[in-house]
């Protein structure tokens, strides 16, 4: 029987007997002696089989091979000092095998090597496919702990400091109100009938709370059919809470704290509270987001006002025409930037345009804050202009202003990726720093043009503030997100509990009370029977995790996940199926592969 | 700001200024006072508003109705002596209410009453119409709070006991080799092809043996489109484990420590270990079940080699063609069971027909022994089978001797369900006795009659004892089953790791390699890179939660389970879907209903 993990044995255990199982994660043979990484979970600790010290051992250890399965039972020995390997924890012990059993071995080439002692770059698609091989390695093995160790310090803190109750809510269901795509299933003892797999368990807490359970949660799994883009999964994981009787501040006091108790229980970093609050208005205004990256300075400035009589038609007519005029101005981006890539086909302009722009204005300021720039602007602005913009943007000599001009939403969105991109290049983020903060009143509602209505911005069970209720259409949200280095992890809101409210905002997206009974009458119904005040979150786990760990992709921080084609590598899902199958489900496939 | 739920207060607050958040349970108007019992998740406490000593809050307490929502303020006071309630936990404190205020009403007339002090009995479809509603009664709140107490009992024993970590395997996936009906999700990406909801997480856990997790759980998310039968769910929720480096004797030990925790955790019970152990061979034919209850005595004798030369043929030839005679001998059921019982149209003999019997034999023991049965019976008996028979099923004057004859597992059936009645009705089971014991030793294999051929009796990736190498048909597996009071709540067992075992037990199948690694190509490969020892079990965690709540249905533990028509009557789920939908997914329900 296991008396230790191998990573946790140290200069305390010395003297001692131990037997450990474990990987050989690589074996070196030193004239006779043979040293052995054997590696569990925990970590490695190093084996010494010599032909004179523990003859027993020595048959297997020569035999041993990288990836094996052994048990090894021996004495844990002091290294010796010239031996000490102070870079893992280990590194002060060997253990000197008295007995070394092959439990299993290796039967086919590897696909790539395990250890990380050596160098690895191993294509995504292999990993994913001997999925069970990448999760051996240092650094998924790792993810996974931290992964494990999240989850408990979300149950810990919720469960017995703050009296939640864990419930689990269907994944055999109905559509949930989320706009996306639902999964669905097809009902075999209900005939032409689907269910859906949930996008969120939304419905059913707020039904938990008609209910009474006053503070639930539950790591919940989701599913969205989306389209292939971006570092997303068919199905992700939730930290879903919804709560009764709080306040929003009450609300987004208590989430500060579950955060913080994350961050010190897997990190043992200390969060200051309380995190900066942004109302969505001013993240828009100041970094063109509503999930602003706060680690580095760099704001857009707002220069309508000044540009809206210019000559300069561009400047001019987007003002004129309803839209903006703003500014990103880049300390020291007049060296560092050539007019090439701010130009068409320049990687900056792409970016812009990427993300809807039609191009890039810029000016350069010079010594004495001369503006180099082209024609076509610098004739058509006024000295008093000239003036304005140096004040309003803060600019001095060396400065780069690049301005985005027209629609409110293409100018945000394009002068946001270009701020990110300079930020990344100038080495103005601090990979140290933990920035998080709350991004508040979100608008209630956003203009669909296609249908030509305005539609909910989160779903139609968001409150409105209270202040905001004679002109519902523009009113704010009590909704509120919550922002990690730029990433939102987390978001949620209060939610309509009164029926005269639910009723207006039905109204106000062209909903009739009959439409909104079609899709959501259980809940308006359950709502007629005692619905306390309440409001909620939902985290993605998946991605905060992934932040925690310093990843790239939420795939390296989920055990089996699926490519962006939607499909898994290790067991081929989806697959084609018995037509015996689809039968019995009274479906088939209307799928006409092109021959 | 809640300062406490309504359920924990007690004499130490007496003279504290409270706030409460919660449902009225019930208002009772007594000469110009008013009571409520004012009721959240913890329970309920009795609220007084009195015209003089409250005045403020008199008002909203006079127009407060049954389930309204309310804030209250107000002091904790001590009841009068003859007010004092000792069956509720706050039965000596009441509150004074300073202040009322009504956060919502009732909008429409109640289905049903939910307050626990007026007798229910509510049909199961208006519960499940209305969970919401249900959920909010004492009984179902009781019901999943134990949930998830048992759920973070295992949690800490798991985690913080026995170093084990919980991974997320997925839900969207391919087929599992568990035998049942598989859910199936088409994909739109990937068109043709379908994804299948996991009947268990069998091959990901033990793929996470490979990758060297060595001890893993997961409360994990199963599912299965079976027949309407009994008391299933179309989703189901498993404790879900796997280990590594452990012997089947460690793997039980374990198991038994954390169900002692649970019953200690949740129920304050001392459980003794270790439990008791049947083999699969011994509960069969002493209880004709391998699931046994074994809370009372009654054992079914085997009579075969007595009356095998009898010249009663439905006895003879039962022995003679491979099959077996058994005997349930039942104490004082001479007097207590009646022929009419026993005989065709009789309850008794319709319990063991519909077990598959053709009929019941039976002899009723007079005063000296004397045998009262058909004369068929009687006239074939000689004095010594007579004899024979009297000894062996230690009969004595007064019981009622009942026969099974013919296939072995047909009698063991029919016997098992009549030992249950029996023990059912004449009081044999103490409810308060707690019987867990494991079955041990199953059979590898069972013949399939309609395929004529041996299939796995668990799945082809259980270990075979290692003593029964030579002559696999008829080995006996190392698989294991948990059994709580004639209930199976866990089951698993040790896994091949060694790929000449697993080649044997393919071909005992009858499954070539192609064929083999056609099915499950990806796990076979995995073994072979270092596979260690490994085994596990699953826990029926539903099942389980229900008989420690007392319940007989396991959609009383669920908070929104499905009828045995797999649909739920809260949602419509399944419901149809839009065309438009469907067409997306490359799909096409075939199903026409009949006009």
């Amino acid at each position: 029987m296991r008396t230790h993990y191998c990573g946790e044995l140290r200069a305390t255990e010395i003297g001692k007997t131990v037997t450990l199982f474990g990987w050989v994660d690589r074996r070196r043979d030193h004239g006779g002696v043979i040293f052995i990484d054997l590696r569990d979970r925990s970590g490695i600790v190093q084996i010494v089989s010599d032909p004179q010290r523990t003859p027993d051992s020595y048959k297997a250890a020569e035999s041993l091979r990288n990836e094996y399965v052994v048990k090894v039972s021996g004495r844990v020995s002091q290294r010796p000092p010239e031996s000490i390997n102070s870079k893992i924890p280990t590194g002060e012990v060997e253990i000197y095998a008295d007995n070394i059993e092959i439990l299993n071995g290796v039967y086919k080439q590897m696909p790539f090597v395990v250890s990380s002692s050596e160098a690895d770059s191993v294509r995504e698609e292999v990993r994913l496919k001997y999925r069970y091989l990448d999760l051996r390695r240092d650094r998924m093995n790792r993810n996974l702990q931290l992964r494990h160790q999240v989850v408990k310090a979300i149950r810990h803190f919720l469960e017995n400091e703050q009296n939640f109750i864990e419930v689990e809510t269907p994944i055999l269901t109905r559509s949930t109100p989320e706009g996306a795509r639902d999964y669905l299933v097809p009902s075999r003892v209900n005939p032409g009938e689907w269910y859906a797999l949930p996008q969120s368990p939304q419905l059913f807490k707020q039904l938990l709370m008609v209910s009474g359970f006053d503070r639930y949660y539950q790591i919940a799994r989701c599913f969205r059919d989306e389209d292939l883009r971006a570092d997303r999964q068919p199905e992700f994981t939730q930290l879903d809470m919804e709560m009764s009787f709080m306040s929003r501040d009450e609300i987004l006091e208590l989430n500060e704290a579950l955060v913080c108790h994350i961050f010190k229980a897997v990190k043992n970093i200390d969060i200051p509270r309380p995190f900066p609050r942004l109302t969505y208005a001013e993240a828009m205004a100041r970094y063109g987001t509503d999930r602003p990256d706060t680690r580095f300075n760099l704001e857009l400035v707002d220069v309508s006002e000044i540009v809206k009589d210019s000559g300069f038609k561009v400047f001019s007519s987007a003002v004129q025409s309803g839209g903006t005029v703003k500014v990103l101005p880049i300390p020291g981006g007049n060296h560092a930037i050539s007019n090439v890539r701010i130009k068409p086909k320049g990687d900056l302009f792409e970016e812009a345009c990427n993300a809807g722009a039609k191009g890039i204005a810029y000016i350069r300021i010079r010594e004495d804050n001369e503006f180099d720039t082209i024609g076509a602007i610098k004739d058509n602005l006024s000295q008093e202009q000239k003036q304005q913009l140096i004040e309003k943007t803060g600019a001095k000599p060396g400065y780069l202003l690049l301005f985005g001009a027209g629609d409110v939403d293409m100018v945000n969105k394009s002068l946001a990726r270009l701020r990110l991109v300079i930020g990344e290049e100038f080495g103005l983020i601090d990979r140290n720093k933990i920035d998080l903060l709350w991004v508040t009143d979100f608008p209630m509602f956003e203009w669909n043009a296609e249908e030509k209505r305005l539609e909910a911005l989160h779903h139609p069970f968001t409150a409105p503030n209270p202040e905001d209720l004679n002109d519902l259409k523009t009113a704010r949200a009590q909704a509120y997100d919550l922002v990690y280095n730029g990433v939102e992890i987390g978001g949620g809101s209060l939610r309509i509990y009164q029926r005269e409210i639910q009723e207006k905002v039905f109204a106000t997206i062209g909903l009739s009370m009959e439409e909104a009974y079609n899709k959501f009458g259980f809940l308006l119904e359950a709502f007629e029977y005692g619905t306390p005040p309440h409001g909620g979150i939902a985290y993605g786990l998946d991605r905060f995790v992934m932040l925690l760990a310093g990843e790239e992709s939420i795939r390296d921080v989920i055990a089996f996940p699926k490519t962006q084609q939607a499909s898994c590598l290790l067991t081929d899902a989806p697959a084609p199926v018995d037509e015996k199958q689809l039968k019995e489900l009274h479906v088939k496939s209307t799928y006409k592969p092109k021959s």
